[in-house]
């Protein structure tokens, strides 16, 4: 029987590995430039716009796990609806790879940018509804989470996990306006909550049974 | 040495990962549209086929895995056949993909489309056909299933588990008459058993060695 | 701290993950057949040898892992130099997709079917030598072994992990020679070891320290 | 609730996760040769650069996620900006799959060589340079480690993990000048790594609280 002692544990496992996979495949979509040459120094710098979106879509899936990891510390068992909301939530995570190929693909095309950014968009707000989803499911009426968590605690995660379609929803809306300040915000989102002190994650069980504000340094 | 305490974890974590794989790479069979023109928008939109084929086969996919792990919580030992049968069906799980994109890539060719709706029928009826012989031979004579479990409950997850070779065995002898109808029943499933209080996972050992009722809202 | 009570843990998640990826990447090699026609029923028929390929090659690594699981029961710690040994004998296992794909592509070319079969002979003899230095280092003066395991035992396993380089290395052998032969002998190899009875795992350590037949049936 | 006992197991399993992925993705860029000829046997050999990619990127993140391993013996506790400094450091790794396949693809071009190989190197920088920043944070004022350690060891570490951003710098340098002396340099750190009684893995935690020398024969 597998796991007794830690019920959440195979559904860890789980979105850990998807998450693992997705991020790495995003190199996949890095290629090799075409035929060997004389101008592969040129060629290299040219497809910069690979290597951008390898590095935001990588920064963005690493702080959702992060921030996965973080919810979890909250959870304490699951039902057959919480696991597939999370395997809703992992289908759009897995999705990522191909939209940033899109982007890195049009970035230099003047009408297929601003679908390319407007499709980055979109995903990144499903991923953002289902996470929230996801966090709703567990934390409403307390039901699956771990005993001792300050209502206020709660409400503060609310508000926060709430930026993310949010943000999403007007970095996506500006696309088809201008794609550059579109995936401009998209990669500042990455970037910005990378940094100490940002996101939702300031909650976390204590050891007696109360909540402690977390090292964020 | 690895798992003393729990003796199903090394192949619930093996099973977890090429699940996990599998899933995953449904991402690479969507293609970013061709050379770079004036018409993106036209075509992301017309390879719905390709977004179609990844959420089915992922949620397909998906819940095959949260039912895999509702039967290991049954299940507290292995044996080396037991073992085989499981890596057996990884295998068919693992080719999902290849359907997937065959569907994805015909849909729009007047036969070809039975052939790659058949064909993916075929894959899901040895996936059904597997997934029935692995808890076949875990649960036959108690072989290696936790104690206490009653044995009304093991009929009727026997029932339930038997509806997937038969409801896809109907679906794929469609594809050749009909391939939407066929398709339409492969998507309407995976959707179906998404739901909240379907399929069999309505069994789990209680703490006292006697059997629960599990929450399945 | 990572693994306290469980030094091999993090070696056999490591390997796990690595034979999971090898195993689920070989339906990479499938493809789908080129372009939309009216002949896609027979294409899918014509390229039976990818599917060979793939249930070979995933049967084999299967093998593979089921005999890495039953060997890591009987080790009880690691070594930097044991550490990379694994890590080059998971290097021989990750090449396995390649030559698979290599043996499905040639297979109908009357040249290079010899050369394909002999490249995936060499693989497995390389997969099967590292699995015999692997045991080799672990079980030499017993160095990490758990303890009280007959040595009668463990003369036995030698024996039949022995057999791996022979058999592969016949098999490889006769490739250029004949080369439907030798893909038999991988093929039924394959399908050997996956039955009851069959390979180096009749010992396990028995809860009271001394040695216990495992149940093979 | 995930981890209670093991707070850097969710990490330890994302990281083996991600390197294992990594690493076994790096067969993906070893093609089969073009189109059936009578040629197989000198194409095979014709592409031993994709072989030797192969081995030596293999070998490397091997060592890499040898190290990774051994460091974590040593860390008890993460923080966000912890856990965000391992995303940087993993999204480095993941990174190596296609320099390796840009190496194998311009090894026999006269000009293209000489920036594949200074790109391989900038990516190890990278590596390395990450490795040792994630180490500073855990290290520094003995942040997030284990008690007990004595700081001598610590200083030995420091030294000996600021190797691998100077050796992978010199043999990066070297790539505009000889490509070969740079590529070789590589291929000679793998190898050499992975010797018993190399690299910056001779200290761990006693059972007591003090530092023992692990054993590297």
């Amino acid at each position: 029987m597998g796991d007794v002692d830690s019920e959440t544990g195979r559904l860890e496992t789980f979105a850990d590995g998807v998450i693992a996979i997705a991020i790495t495949l995003l190199i996949l979509e890095v290629k090799v430039p075409g035929v060997p040459g004389k101008r592969l120094g040129a060629d290299v710098v040219h497809i910069w716009p690979s290597y951008a979106g390898y590095v935001v879509s990588f920064l963005t899936i690493g702080v959702i796990w992060v921030n996965h990891h973080h919810m979890f510390k909250l959870i304490r068992r699951t039902t057959h609806a919480f696991l597939m909301l999370n395997v809703v939530f992992l289908m759009t995570i897995a999705f990522l790879p191909w939209p940033t190929a899109l982007v890195a693909a049009y970035i230099r095309d003047p009408s297929g940018r601003h679908v390319a950014a407007f499709v980055y968009g979109l995903t990144m707000v499903s991923i953002a509804v289902m996470f929230n989803l996801v966090w709703w499911y567990a934390a409403g009426r307390g039901r699956l989470l771990v005993a001792g968590i300050d209502p206020a605690a709660i409400a503060r995660i609310n508000r926060s996990y709430l930026m993310g379609p949010i943000v999403y929803g007007i970095a996506a809306a500006i696309a088809p306006v201008n794609a550059f300040v579109s995936l401009s915000i998209y990669a500042a989102l990455a970037v910005y909550w990378l940094l100490p002190g940002t996101g939702p994650r300031a909650v976390g069980p204590s050891s007696d049974g109360g909540v402690r504000a977390e090292e964020t340094s």
